[in-house]
């Protein structure tokens, strides 16, 4: 199960406190009733960031500034992009964040608004990644990968460790995947501490690296292609060192979701749950509200769906859940991408 | 400043521990922006009855438990009649909900579902509320009060000792407004723990009783007014024994809130904090956008707003913050007012 301990995950844990939350793991009556067990939802959202990846963003930082290093260069502008701002700024160290001139002047103002430089190149996610690159080579910055690096696996295995000491008896923890940094991390403290418990990982139909990566037993490439769980998409890496051969270890089984799904299950948050949801962490409710997870009637113990991250677009989410009011759920999707293609506000 | 002690409250979460959450303290960028000084959100959204009321509920019926009881009953369909239906299945003991046969269905199966017995008695809240007196009377049921009770206040108190201990150098608390019984508890634990901390109370401009019983000198009755802070209603009673007096003595100033100023703080949790709030719970938020929280430019300490709860009606949060996207915020209580009175989905 790779070299990393739980020894590690509670010295990230020590490493990141006071920087991260410890968030809480709340049960869901309305989804516990639809599973017929015991359902809790591990809450990432109320990260300072709107998002977990604070976690593993802050344990490779705090590690690099151990070692000396005072910047460090990404070339997100999501999720782990606000991680890293976020996470340099409290360390106090610099942070720089590499886009292509393409990028909308919005996400440009809210990673300044976090402290860390921007670095404007080219008109290309490549062409960004080329500009950090050469800050790593030319000007001596420190570059954080935002899944495939054992200190990042080891900032989000902090949440599975969280999760079972708050349910020691935890039968079933259901991770979006990815880049698999989350469900690497996660997969390994829960294995290494509930050794009974089952991981599985859901992701969307289309455009899912690790799981075309799994299928075809090595890393490789997929198209891009739009999705509600955008934070999803992306490459796992040709050369990738870490989080593909521990998520194949380690997974018990892969959810593959549709649009519709997923839209459901943003819906069904907020509705329900009281919750404002990105695509990529309604993963876990869209799993359950579709059958995914298991058969109600088999006796079973606790599940805990993670919910990663609130950092969705407001207009496109009062658009989905809007049109849940007045349309029939099958409809919400093509709705939200006919909405998309005219730029309507609906 | 009454006989309850910190040792009380350090008590209270002791007894509430496991069985209530710790919750997050979360700072909010864009506040902090507009107040020019660290704004911290306090979430009790996140607690397993979405609302702060959990922890008064819990507290007391964790006394009463001791003693020996095994029934208790409420005549509270909202937040608090959730709070004694939850607390009181984690403890194993017998709760009773007594309501007018005009509260709506879904509210009956609401609290069926948390396990308590749903009594349905009369036409009228005041009808439900004489049906508890006689399961008090004759049955031997312990009636649980929703704010007017040291173990109550001394449960809500605890809101008070996360927030210091959190953020010690804490120097405003803004608190919603209603029976006293959150705002005495929180005022105690902090001002004993942290004394220049100032206490700020926010209510709605019609219809708060505690701020006309404060204006009077005395607790006084006030008609009841259809708001977006519903659960800031209700009178404090003639005969209040603990909070009226607290609330006079340790309130350093009130915030009287119109019904678009409510809505605009409905709007900017959902916007800018990913957070679906019912009214009372965005009063914070509210009173800071209207300028009420003090001069910006003055340096100050970090301000906390407790937020205190999330169930709202889906449709009226939809509508309320779909109709900002269209209307001006000027317009938006009454393009509310409006469609409630006409009965359609906006």
């Amino acid at each position: 199960m790779s070299d990393l301990s739980l020894a590690d995950f509670f010295r990230a844990r020590l490493r990141i406190r006071g920087r991260v939350l410890r968030t809480p793991l709340v049960e869901s009556p309305v989804l516990s009733a639809l599973a017929g067990t015991p359902v809790y939802l591990k809450l990432e959202t109320v990260q300072p960031t709107g998002s977990f990846k604070l976690r593993g963003a802050t344990n490779a930082l705090a590690r690099l500034a151990e070692a000396g290093c005072r910047r460090v260069v990404t070339a997100s502008t999501g999720n782990h992009g606000r991680a890293v701002a976020h996470a340099a700024r409290a360390l106090g160290i610099e942070a720089a964040v590499c886009m292509s001139s393409l990028v909308p002047p919005n996400k440009i103002e809210a990673v300044r608004a976090l402290g860390a430089q921007v670095h404007i190149a080219g008109k290309s996610q490549d062409d960004a990644q080329r500009e950090a690159q050469r800050l790593v080579r030319d000007e001596g910055y420190a570059y954080v990968p935002p899944f495939d690096h054992p200190d990042v696996i080891a900032g989000q295995a902090t949440i599975g460790l969280e999760i079972v000491e708050d349910l020691p008896d935890v039968e079933h923890v259901v991770v979006p995947l990815s880049g698999g940094g989350l469900f690497a991390g996660v997969a390994l403290a829960v294995k290494r501490s509930a050794p009974a418990a089952r991981l599985t990982g859901v992701t969307m139909e289309r455009g899912a690296a690790m799981h075309a990566s799994l299928a075809a037993g090595k890393p490789v490439l997929v198209d891009e292609v739009e999705t509600l769980a955008d934070s999803l998409g992306g490459g796992i890496g040709l050369d990738n060192g870490y989080t593909f051969s521990l998520t194949r270890e380690l997974i018990d089984s892969v959810v593959l979701l549709d649009e519709a799904s997923i839209a459901r299950g943003i819906v069904h948050a907020y509705e329900s749950e009281r919750l404002v949801l990105e695509g990529a962490a309604a993963v876990g409710i869209a799993a359950l509200l579709a059958g995914h997870l298991g058969d109600a009637s088999a006796a079973r113990g606790p599940i805990v769906l993670i919910v990663t991250g609130a950092n969705i677009d407001m207009n496109q989410h009062r658009r989905i859940v809007g049109a849940a009011g007045e349309a029939k759920p099958e409809t919400i999707p093509e709705a939200e991408l006919e909405t998309k293609r005219e730029g309507a506000n609906a």
